[in-house]
């Protein structure tokens, strides 16, 4: 299993089979078997198998197309909602409209999720998970009817990898994200150590001359990751966030 | 490798032996395969041996004896400041001062952290996620010298399992949090329904018991998860997040 877990990289382009669902079925009663707080399982997912849902969930995506090629997407969600009917039900009123429940109810997704997707991988099934979702959050609730005390988290495509497979991508050393005891700030010849591989990789230093700029970081702050966007994003988020009943 | 994601247990009491340099580098050089948005691996993690800084960090985790009692204690954190850095020293302006970076580092820390587990688990290791990281995000961002940009997520305590195994815990039926497509919303029928037989369990009946409390719910909202709880750590984790430069 580590050999899998070492090996793995992400799979973006999908052969045209489908994933049974008594397979996807197994895959997901393992991943519910991950730790979670209280034992509440705040978390739902929602599964998109139907060609016309794909169509709904992919511009939250940016239309990449990995959300319509792959037989199944699975929207991971925080989601605090059910504990609440629960409650409702049984004489008891949860005070879970706040932030802390929102990260905690996120910390169950992820759990929830990347316990599927390493499940998946040993099944031979390849994963890719999109970042656009917290972009989109809005978006996405509206595709699929999200309740109050609901907010998607993080998407994920799962199909069966086509061939041939991408290479692996770098990682930084193991130092770079490692602090033993206490955290020990980066100096200057930190940064340089710890990232001279990887900007030397004669992939990254195509990636900066094919985007015209100068360093490899500017790739990400001036075209990948602007500030711009992230503060665009950020509003929508919080706004989410109120909305959906986590945040005053 | 799906069988000991089926069999898993959270472990809280362990053995009297240490984890090897070697192995514990091994698994985290596996944790950091896990995917991460744009490979900028917006994480860290802080290991404490020691026992003083286990000492240390004891009382933000309201003094769960596992904190001193388990050979590695991991602090896995959202963490900007590494890539901003980097930024810096590289004629580059990150932008990553605000919510949608957080939550996007939170994603990337906790699929770290998971995939560890996994692997650490896989090797025969036990592991317990604590919770209280995010409530008492403070007084370990103090404890462990934490600097802008970075703020802890969860924490795992890690060691060899003490003999006899705790008994698996139970799970809702898979349909309680699986939607086929689109949310549906539970009615209360669902609720009786999806929460039956974990309602019936001898433990939780004994739970309720115990607490004097009339509904297994009622030991949630009432005791372990109150409004006043959840609302107070609330304004801990804002104010935590506006100090650490995430939040304005």
């Amino acid at each position: 299993m580590l050999k899998s877990l070492r090996n793995r990289r992400s799979i973006r382009a999908y052969a045209d089979r489908d994933i049974p669902e008594d397979l996807l079925g197994e895959l997901l009663e393992v991943a519910a078997r991950a730790s979670n707080t209280g034992n509440m399982q705040l978390y739902s997912v929602v599964v998109t198998r139907d060609k016309a849902g794909k169509e709904r969930l992919a511009p939250a995506h940016f239309n990449q197309p990995m959300v319509t090629t792959a037989p199944v997407v699975l929207t991971f969600c925080a989601d605090a909602n059910r504990f609440v009917k629960w409650a409702a039900c049984r004489e008891a009123e949860a005070g879970f409209d706040n932030m802390q429940t929102f990260i905690t109810s996120a910390i169950d997704a992820m759990l929830f999720a990347q316990t599927f997707c390493v499940a998946a991988e040993e099944r031979g099934l390849g994963i890719c998970y999109l970042g656009t979702t917290s972009y989109n959050a809005d978006q996405i609730i509206e595709a699929l009817d999200l309740p109050r005390l609901v907010v998607p988290i993080t998407t994920v495509t799962v199909g069966w990898p086509a061939e041939p497979l991408p290479a692996m991508t770098e990682r930084l050393p193991l130092e770079a994200v490692v602090h033993s005891e206490r955290y020990r700030d980066y100096t200057p010849a930190d940064i340089d150590r710890l990232y001279a591989e990887k900007e030397a990789l004669p992939e990254n230093e195509e990636f900066v001359r094919v985007n015209n700029k100068r360093t490899l970081a500017q790739v990400f702050t001036d075209i990948r990751y602007t500030k711009a966007n992230n503060e665009h994003f950020s509003e929508v988020l919080l706004d989410v966030l109120r909305r959906q009943g986590f945040l005053r």
